[in-house]
Formats: C-alpha cells, structure tokens, sequence
C-alpha cells in the first residue's frame, strides 16, 4: 500500500529548479573526489523521529497527521514498514537506522516483544530484498519505558541492567540478520538525576561490563558491525556519562574498550555540550574513533536537543572538510537524527525536511572538496607549524630533545617571529568558495 | 604621514579576485533595490577597535604591533587621525564612530580633557573636509576610567552621575561640531554587579533624568542627532539596565522619553541576551525603534562579547533584510564595532577584517533584496495569516468583537484547519537564494 | 475516599524533627515581621503538577503511580478533587491554582467542554466549603492543544484567536465563581518558532487586543480578580513574547494595559532568562508590578524548564525580602508551579516536595525578616549612596540641575571619593544570618 | 615593612561574633572527623589575586588601591613578600601558590627573568624560614606574554615551545627550592581560538611530549611534587584542550601520562564546562585523580570565569564532602584562586574575602562530616543499590555472567521493582543539616 501518493520520486534538477520535491544540490551520481556523492554521503534515514514521531513537546500533544495513523499494534508496525520503504525509495536514500521499539510494539514479556521484533525484522529483511536501502545501524531503546527510570546499564537495580543487557542481545541478533554495519549505544538513560543518590564508582564499572558483554556477545554469535557510542552531554538526565566524544573516550580507555568501539557524532550534542559539531568530528578522527554522523543542527540560544533537519552550510561544509580528511566515514553513515518541527505536520514535510537536509550536506560536500582541492586549509595549517619540521622543532617531533635543550636554545634569545593566525581573511575566504562553488558551474 | 604604506586602495574585483585586497562582493556603486550599496550599507570604521585597541584579554597582554605606536599623548592622538582618514579613505567607508577616550587622552581635570578634545576635533574636522567620510556617530567613554568603577549616570555617588553629564555635554558638543547624524548612549557600566548594595530604583530614576538632561541639551544647543540606546545585557556587570531591546523600550516608555531615542542594535549583545540579531532588529522594527546597528557576530558557545566581524552569511542576510523592509536605516548605519582577533595582530589584518565585513554585508544585502524582489518571505505571512483579512479575523484587528461574540463562533465548532509552518522548506529556500543570487550574475 | 491513606496531617515539629512527615520551619501560627507564617506565605498547590502529570519527559514515558490512575474522563477528573482537597488539608496549604484542563476532561466541542467544567467547579466550590483553602488563581491552558499548535492570542489563524478567547471567557467566569483572587496568562505558545514565517506586528497587535477584551469582560461580569501575566523567554516556542518582566512591561505600556496587570514571576523563568529570581521580583517590585509568585526552581547548568520545588535557602531568602520589602504579596501568593522529578514517583513523594518547598521559604522567611530587622542591606544602600541626600545629588534627585550646572561641579575638579562595594563581606554576613538565625532560637 | 597596618590577626570568635575581622567557623585547631580544620582544610593564598590583580577587566582600567604601588620593579616584586607574609600570617594560612611572572618582572632575555626570579625566590625562602606557611604549589604563567600569542606547549612555534619549556623546568627548579608539594599546569592558550587554522593532532602530541619532558626532568633533580592539570573549558581560547576532568584523562591516557599527574580543579572552570564543582571532584575522586582544589566559585549566570571568592554553602558542603571521601586531598589543598571584585577595591577587602572564604569552607567542612557521621547519604547510596550485593546483582559485579544468562533471568519476568529516588526529600534534609549543625552547637 503507498502512504504517500501524491509524492513522486524526488529527483535531482539542479540550482535553479523553483520544484520543492526535487533536489538542487544532491545529485547521487555526481563524482566529486573521485566517489558519486551517494557513496560519500550515505543517507540515513532515522526510522523514530520520521515514522513513529507525533509531534508532542513538554507542553503539547502531538500534531502529526500520518497515513498510517489509522493503525494500531502490529499492523502499524508493518504499515510503518511499508511506508518506511516507500519514502527510501522515493528519496533514494541508501540506508535507515532504528531503535527496536520504533519497529515493533513491545508484549507484556520480553519474550513476547521478541516475537513481535521477528516478524517485523523479518517483514523488514523482506522489504530489503528488493530494495537497494541498507541498515546502516540499529539500537535498543533503553531509555523510554518506565522501567528505565533510573537508567539501564547504569541502573540501580540489577534487574534492570539484566533487561537492558536482554535487549542489547536481540539487538545484535537483529543487527545481523539484517546486514548492519554498525550497532549504537547512545546511552539515553545512562547518567544522573543527582550525585546525591548515585554511586557513579559502581555505574561506571557497570557500563564498562556491560560493553564487554556486548562485545563477546557480538563475536560469539559472527556479527562484525563496528561499535559505537553517542555521546550527549545532559537531557534526559542532568549529567549524561557519555558527556562528549572526550569523556567517553576516557571511559573507553579506562575499561580498554577502545578497540572496540568508535564514536557516532550527533551535530546538536555536540553544541549542546559547548563544543561546535566540527570539533566533535576532528577530536575523534585525529584519535582514530571516528565511526558515524548524526547529521542534524540545534539552535544555539536554545538549552535543549532541537534535532533539527541541517541546513546550515556552514556546518555542513564543516563537517564534509572532516569526513573527507578522514577519507569517508567507513562503515558510518550520515544518519538524519532529525525531527521536523511540531508545526511543521503534513506528510509531505518529511519530504521537505529531508530535501532540505540532503541538499545542504551534498552542497557542503562540494565546498569542503573544492577547500581540499586548492589546498586552502592544509596551505594555511602547512605554513604555520613549518617550525617544526626542521631544527628544534624537529628535534621535538622527533622526540630527541629534553628540557635543559630546550632551555640552551632560548635562554639568551631576543627576538621571536610570529605570524598572524589571519582568521578573518580564511572566513572571508571559506564565504567566497561557498558562494563560488556553485556560480563556477 | 602614511601609515599602511603597503596598502592600496581597496576596489571592488568580483567574486572570482583572488586578490585578498580587493572587495568579492562589496561595489559601492552598484544598485541594489533603487539605490547604491554605499547608500543602503552606511558603513562606519570603529575609531576604538581599530585605532585604540592592543589585543590584550584577561588573560593576556597586548599583541598588536601598530605603526603608531611609537607616539604617545597627544602626538598619539593625531597620529591615530592620520591613520584613521588613511585608512577611510582606502577602505572607502562613508562613516566613523568614535568615544571621546578613543580620540583624545584624558588630562588632569574634565577643563584639560576637554582642551585635548577640542585639538583633535579641530584636527579631526579638518581632516573631514577633504574627505566624503562622516560621522556616523560618537559617544562618551564612561566606564573604563576607575572613577565609573560603581557605573556613571546610574553611579552610587552624585558626583560621578555630574561628571558622567559633563562628558555627555562635552559629547553633544563634539557631535554638533563634527556633523554627526546620531549620539550613541550604551550603559557600559550602568547596571549591578550585585542586588544586594542596589537601589535599583534611584538608579533607574537617576537615569531617566540624566538622558532627560541630554534631550534638553541637545535641542538647547541646537544638535539635531537622532538619540540611540545601545542595550546590553551583561558585562562588565553582572545585570545591564538596558539588557535588551524589549528592556530598553520599557525603561523609555516608563520615564516618557520614546520620542527622543531608538535604539543601536548590536549583534553580539543581541546573541549574549539569548536573541537572535534579526529579532532584536525587527522587535525594533515592528515598534518604530530602529535606529543603528552595531554590525558583528559573537561566537554563541562563547559567554563573553567577542565582537567578532561579520562574516556569517545568513546573519547579513536577515539583516539586511529587516533594514531593507524598515527602509533603510535612515539616519543610522552599519558600524564595525568588532575587533581583530588577537592573534590577527598584523596591521593588514585591519583591512582584511573590514572587507570581510563589508564583502559579508553587501552579500547579505543583494540575497535580502532578491527575497524581497521573489516576495519570498513576504508570501509565506500573507498566506499565513490571510484570516485576519476577511469574516471574524477582519473583525478582530478591526476591534469590533468582543469575547462573547468571539465564543459564539467557536462554541460549537469542530473543524479547524491549520497550516503547516513549512520551516524546513523555507530554510532549503534560503539556501537556495544565498547559493544563487551569486550564481545567476 | 481516601487517597494519601498512610500519611496523616502535616505538623510543625521543629528543626531537630527527624519526622520526614512534619515541618521542620513551617510554623503555619508562627508571627514573623508582625503577621503569622501562614498569612505572609500564602502557599498554593499547583493542580497539574501535583495531580495530573505522569512523570513522562521527552525521552520517556510517564512514571508516576497515582491512586486515582484506576480511574477515567470525569471519574478521574472527580477523583482528582477529593485528593486535591485531602492533600490541601493535610498540608495546610491556603491555596491552590488549576488550568481549565486540569480539572476536566475536553468535550468533542467547546461547549460540552464547559458543561464538563460546570460540573467539576461545583464540585469544588462544594469541597471549598467545607475547606480553608481558596483559589489563588486559575488559567487557561491554550498551549496543550494541537490547535495551538501556532500560538492562541497570537495565533496565526483567527479561528484560534476566537476559540483562546471563548476559553478565557470561561475561565473568567470560573474565577468568579470561585472567588479566584487572580487570574494568570502565560503565554504558551505565544511566540514563535521562527520569525521567517512570522507577522510579529500582527502578533504583537492582537495580543493587545486579546488582553483589553479580557479587562472588558472581566469588567462587565464584575470578576475584580488581579490580572497577572507570566513572563518565560523560550520553550516551547523559540521566543516568548514576554520574555521576561521587563519584555512583559514594555509590551504593557506599549498597549496601554499597566494598569491592568501586575506579573506572576516564576524562578525558573526568570533563571532561564539570564536573570536572577531576585532581580525579577525586584524589578517588578520597584516598578510597582510585582503581582505574585510561581515559587519553584530551576538548574543553572540545565537550558529548560525543569520546575524544581524549591530548596535554595539562599533563593527563597532573597525572594522573601523582595516580598517583605514589597508589604507582602496583595492578593498574590507563592504558587509552587513545581513537579516532583520522574524518579520521584510515588505518591509520597509530593508530601516531602511540598514540605521541602514550604520549609525552605519558611526558613528563608526567617533570614530575610532578621536581615530587615537588622537593616543589614538597608544600612549598606543608604550609606552607599547617601550623596543624593544632599548638595548637587539632592538637586540631581529633585530636577534642579542640569549639564550646565553639572559640568561646573566637577570641571576643575581633581578628587572623587568611592566606597567599596564590599561585596564578600556582605555575603558573609548573609551566610551568617543563614547559619545563625536558627541557631539562636 | 608592614601593609596592613590597620588589620590584626584574624582569630576565630564563633558564629555570633559582630567583628568583620574575625572568623565565625574557621576555627583551625577544632578537630573536626579526626584532624583540625587547619590539617583538613589545607588553605591557600593566590599570590596573583591578592598581591598583583589591579581590578582591570575587558572595559575597564584597575581600580585597586595597594600599599606597595608606590614601588616598581624588583622592588615591588619584594615589597609584594613582605605583604604576602604579613598577609599569610595575619590569615593564618598554611600555604601559598604563585606563578612565575607573579612573583618577580620579567627580563628582556630569559636568562635575566631567571636571575630576578632567583632573587626573590631566595628571599622567600628567607621568609618561610619564619613562617608556618608552605609552598602548595608554583606554575608557571605561559600565557599573558605576547610571545603566547598561539599558546605555549601547543604553540605553532618551535621556539615558543622552547621558551615554555624552559620556563617550566626553571619552574620545577624553584619548587623544588621552595619545598612546594605540587606542581600546577594550566594550559592557560593551550587550545585554539579557531580549528580552520590549527593542527590539532601535531598540538595534542606536543603537549604529551612537554608533559613527558616535565616528568622526566622533575625525576632528573629529586623533585617529587605531584603534578597536576587544571582544566578549563574556554578562554582565553574558544576551546581550551584540557576541558574539563575527563577530557584530562582521556588525554592522559592517551599518552601514558596517568600515573604522573592528577587533577587540580576549579570549581569556576567546573561550572563553565557545563558542571557542578562537586561533579568534577567527585569523577576525579572514583578514577583516583582528585589532587587539589582551586576554590572559587562563578555566577551561572555569567559566561566567563569570575573567581569569585566561595562563599555558597551548598557548594562548600558538598565539595568538602567529596573531600572527606577522599580521606582528605593528599598533598593538595584549598587554594582560593579568587580575586576580589573589581568595586572591592580596598587592601581590606582581601581580608574581608579571605574570611569570607574560610568561613564558607569551615562550615561546609562540618556539615559534610556530620552528613557523613549520620551516614545520612551513604545510607541512601547503600539501600538504593543493594541488588547489586546478591544474586544476578552479584555476579554482574563479578563478571560471572554474560548476555545468555542475563536474557534468561528476565525473558519472562513481569514484575520489576523500583525505588523512588527520593531527591526533594534528600535536598530538604540536607537543608536541615546545614541549618542544625550550627544550631546544635
Ligand atoms: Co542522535
Ligand atoms: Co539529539
Ligand atoms: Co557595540
Ligand atoms: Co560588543
Ligand atoms: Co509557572
Ligand atoms: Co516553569
Ligand atoms: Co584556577
Ligand atoms: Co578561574
């Protein structure tokens, strides 16, 4: 059955196109450093925010109006599938990402919501047989139901960490039998309301056992998705563990996980935890733990995660420039953790809001290619350390100097040069080449 | 005497120069909505950010090397003047601003002061006669000096409030003499640093009366300036009376002086009050309250005002798009009160910083005028709010209903159609404009 | 019937009770600065927090295990009464405060809407009776709803516009029948989401209108309850229209409404504002508009509304000076618009958060009453500006001056005097009338 | 030469004590758990706050009046001694902390600044031979000079890391001299003011180099002061590289630096990362990195670090409990890195601030351990997780289970056990203890 009928397939016509469900920047086939722009970006479409999301806020009731609203149970569930599939296809995107409670309704047993997930992993694994959408990623949602209440993993109640642990496992078996390339622990509840009433010593230790388990469980049962952890910094609670990409890795240094893990970047976690999205993403792949994108943008006056569609080109040019240093993401993907907004309600905004997103992220591809081609960066960062690639500097490089050298080589010296850091100037350049990426063409 | 002696003058070269001495974007002549963009943009160079400032920050010295550094007292002063009109003259700015600390040092008493004021404003005046640029706008430093340490008009002590009214005087003078269009009041020290020792009410008081004291001064001495606020929310104190636009416009309706001011809208304290710039403009706007804008950009994971530059792009945009639908800035204009970062310590970086600046403003303007041209966002709110045109919505805006009426037409109602607010569309659109004005030429 | 089964009435036992069933500062008899605890305080329970919210966030879903859970539409909503009055009693609160859906179920039409709120008032005004708790104010919620999903008064479709006003209308004639001695707006959904698609004048202007015809109606069925806006600067919309109290003030006077409204100022707020709580009542206070209180509190490093019950000592302190300093609240109270955390889940647990709350403004009821009695900061302020009390400060707060005469005074001179401000010394203090006050009872 | 001639020794008089110059609850020789506030308190003079801050800020000139500004050169350097020693002994502080640059001017050849540090090192030394007062730690100050202007460690210059180097092994030297017990780095421009010109990773890897050659040298001359990083989120960089404790440790780790070094943390620094002070203690504590304590304290409401002198009780408590925990700090200490405000400007206010600090401590010291000796939170603690010491609890904590095992123990099971968490009753009894630990004496 088709959800969205008056929608056709969305197809790329160019800059000057005034048709909202066509395409101006993201054009699949189109090369740019040396891959299509379909497998650079890799477009993920998040199954919760876009299927099963009402539009509620703390202060209001859903708006959604959806096709499939009509449904209930496990027929819902399956009319998600349908229409989950329709879209991919008309957007063309090459992957989805879900929660396990976003495709299946739970049963009053674990044993039962497991039943619930076979039939509609196995509807899902069907849709796929025909369809050219991949599982980029999938997850538990340990963090909605009541039972979650003071966390998961890092729950005060060992029954509740066994819970969690129960659907981390089906997870991964779900993860495998539908080709994951990844599986995410974004760690919704794993944090504190209060240090008054936590024992962070044990939480901590707890989580680090349960990442264990979950990667002996991984190679126990052959599914070799590469791991990740999404930081967050607060929101649900007031101290998220995974505060950022450096805290958690911390955390995986400290429980030497770090082999096993590598870091799922959420833009609006990133700048909810002080940090702007392009660092999150240059911290992680300088230290190798780059792994997979949340792509969607917050508002910075706003304290909370707004997940919106990304459109700031900015952010989006940002971000490619790291993904392309680090020479694609991988295994990862760019997944659009984002919500329309809750006045933005009509089916076709789905449509809108990833047109819009997919759009910003293929313009940005362009511009940080075409920074990466004239080497307008990489110039500017060459010239200002060439300090240390001859004499002291290279001494220090090499590490074959200590402190009284170094004392020898200024303790009488007068004058020293500095460049300026030119920031203006390189701002004032990125806004030419985002400007003049496109009236090149 | 010629101070950046490697420095032409600035032309406009289009966006394809790779010249970094040259405007992209900025061509003075150019008509954009019926005028020039010299007459829409009103650029104003800051004497103090780009004269006066060293690159010292809390933490740290002073990083600048300025070719008039070599002078001091008043031989410093008019060496700043030449400086100044040199590079007027080959940034081609139609305007400057100025505090009176920034032009003139302080001597012994307010008499010697003055007399160290009016050298260099005859200076300055003559300087201006074989010169197109003017005075946008000056204005009384009262808050560096140790003697503002408890605020100025809002001071703990009466003397301080009369030495604070002296230097406004002096400031009105300057302004008549020097011809400029407006007189700029921003509270740098008046506000709290703690409620605890406050009486926030005379002070408050004490302020209503001090700008009463200048309205009458001003017209007795027959200076026809348009007065400005510059509100603020927060540093140097803790709380600034003028936090916000919305705040400023409370106090100036509650002491009854709305007829004689508008507001000085700066970027950056728009951001530090938890506003976006466009919101404090249009607030303004919509209010009749638009006098001037401060034009630079703070970085919104910073708490402090680092009048930065403009360079963000959609922040010009919008804008210039709120000055182009108030018509202009009338007597007003965009002034620069943005400073190089410290580690853009060069001379150079001065006119890289300003035509960053003007290059990102002129961008801004030609995008603006191209939505207002399409009526881009001026469609979005008719259709919007087309309700109010016609049956009960006329009769609202029109005052001829009331609340049993109004019941009545809904009591038994079940139907309401809604729209979507179509966000994510009209952000695709934006980008598309801001990539394609620039393409279509 | 019964539904706090295990908990008896709440009594005064003393600051060494270890009874976490008792008060151990909220002696309702107890004479402070000459009136008893219970009439400077005028506590008020707030109806949604504390009988119809479930404990859901925006990552999960509801936690809390209420009594009357078993129960639903106008059963529960019946259930709902007799808790509220048996939880009224046994804490001995004075007052309590509802919205319109909080008390009754929705119809199919605004009609059978009322007719279910007709029924549920006249239960209550039964229950009020035979209770010594009133209602210190009611409200409409116009924010809940999808059909506010674009703003109420501010609305961009009339039809809105008209069913916010059908709600107030009612909501007023609810107050009158239960001899509400207040009535509050805070405005939702009034704001937007982003002024691209926004007519803010329109907005702005019909507000206005919305609030005369409030002051018209209430006029003409003889309700003379005190008006009373609440200003919040975000969330759910982006931007609030009253912001804050000085946003809410400006827009008074600019409709010409002041004399209509005073505020109802919640901490959390006015924290989420980037102001102090203090300061707001502060401000309301010396502009004479300080109307009532939503006593709560919020997280400083947390960016939403988290509505915390309120166990600063140092806030509540503060706050009751502010209150004292006004000559106590009018016909305002201390609403704990405050919700026990999602963790916090059992129906205990309100009895300790209200006990918490109302300890911990007894107790800064105490602090603040001894800081007056002691004029410990009335001292500070007079000393500190006490050179407007006489010779040029006296003509400066009379209106005898002016730049002319100012100037003379200070022209020549060389010496200013300034006092310390002193604040770690008066912090100290305040620690120690904190510490103290209890110790010497 | 005496400074403070107007001031004697501070003693303590108790709480009801109205002389501004006494001690209200710093009581060094009451013992308190076990040792004397003085053992456990371990305070510090901040040689930079109190001896050279002038009260200057980013819009405003110094405002202090000193009794040495008389004196310039080396002869304010040792005129600031003798102050400081009249000072420590006047407060009765057992430590002190410097900067290199505060302690002696700066050279035009590092050999000189070396020879005038020399100098006053050795006059200190004279000093402490008299006094009680120890070295808690020195650093040295690789900021304020302009030769900083792209950091120091992490400099884009060879030399200027050169130059830092060199300051620091001088550094180690004279607190090896001095006898001081730890050895501070805080990387005051380590970080970046923007990514688009930075090598992040070539930066990261030089500091672990520094630190390592920091290691190696202190191990070369005997030094065994333990070393410690202060993190800080930002400024005066937009990201400073040791953000906060666990961007620390993840760097530590990294380069296989955690077995030299542990945390000094600033409760000022906590709050801007988006912490509470007792946050960063407590995860430094449970990894075993807590060293020392900077203890100040900021406005939330402000962006940037304000050093407040700490005197929020709430804070005090709570710290001084982690402290407690941690059976104390060690070779740490409290040291105030706490400057007077700007209007607090008289040499009288350092002692108002000091006491003010001390008090602040001592008071949080015994309300802490009296929260301990009631176990009032441990008990909480212990309760809250007790399914954790048996059963399926038990074996996760002994890694005794797997994912298989735990699936099996809840498959099925329907019924799960929560606690409330309690925390509006925790907050109003830790209200009670801070109010009855006094009132009980
Ligand atoms: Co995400
Ligand atoms: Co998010
Ligand atoms: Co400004
Ligand atoms: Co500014
Ligand atoms: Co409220
Ligand atoms: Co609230
Ligand atoms: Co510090
Ligand atoms: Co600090």
């Amino acid at each position: 059955m088709a959800y969205f009928t008056d929608i056709n397939k969305i197809n790329f016509e160019g800059a000057k196109s005034i048709n909202p469900y066509a395409f101006k920047y993201y054009n699949p086939e189109e090369v740019v450093g040396g891959k299509t722009m379909e497998e650079y970006l890799r477009f993920a479409v998040a199954y919760w925010h876009t299927f099963t999301m009402d539009g509620s806020d703390p202060f209001g009731a859903g708006t959604m109006v959806r096709p499939w609203d009509k449904y209930s149970g496990m027929d819902l569930a399956k009319a998600r599938v349908e229409a989950a599939f329709e879209l991919f296809e008309k957007l063309g995107v090459p992957y989805f990402c879900f929660h396990d409670v976003d495709i299946a309704p739970e049963g009053n047993t674990l044993r039962e919501t497991n039943k619930n997930l076979d039939t509609i992993v196995a509807m899902i694994k069907d849709y796929m047989k025909d369809s050219k959408t991949k599982l980029l990623w999938n997850t538990a949602n340990n963090f909605t139901h009541p039972r979650f209440i003071h966390g998961a993993a890092s729950s005060s109640s060992a029954d509740i960490f066994a819970f969690s642990a129960a659907k981390v496992k089906k997870g991964l078996e779900i993860g495998k039998e539908l080709g994951g390339e990844n599986y995410v622990f974004w760690g919704g509840r794993e944090g504190y309301e209060t240090l008054l009433n936590t024992d962070m010593k044990l939480e901590l230790d707890n989580l680090g056992r349960f990442f264990h388990m979950a990667v002996d469980y991984a190679k126990e049962i052959g599914f070799d998705a590469q791991f990740l952890i999404e930081p967050k910094p607060k929101e649900p609670t007031t101290h998220q563990y995974d505060f950022d990409v450096a805290t958690g890795y911390a955390f995986l240094q400290r429980y030497d996980l770090q082999d096993h893990f590598k870091f799922n970047i959420e833009a609006n976690h990133a700048t909810l935890a002080g940090h702007t999205f392009e660092h999150e993403l240059h911290y992680a792949r300088v230290n190798g733990m780059l792994g997979s994108v949340d792509a969607n943008q917050g508002d910075p006056l706003l304290g909370w995660d707004t997940d919106e569609f990304p459109t700031d080109l900015y952010s989006t040019t940002l971000a490619m420039y790291e993904i392309l240093k680090n020479g694609g993401l991988g295994k990862g993907g760019l997944n659009f953790d984002a919500k329309v907004r809750r006045g933005s309600f009509e089916p076709e905004d789905l449509f809108h809001a990833h047109i819009a997103g997919m759009d910003s992220f293929a313009a940005g591809l362009k511009v940080a290619q075409k920074l990466l081609d004239d080497k307008v960066l990489e110039d500017v960062v060459e010239n200002r350390y060439k300090s240390y690639t001859e004499g002291i500097g290279q001494e220090i490089v090499n590490g074959t100097t200590d402190f009284r050298k170094l004392e020898e080589h200024v303790l009488d010296k007068t004058e020293f040069k500095h460049q300026s850091g030119r920031l203006e100037q390189i701002k004032a350049t990125i806004n030419q080449y985002l400007l003049q990426t496109f009236a090149d063409q």
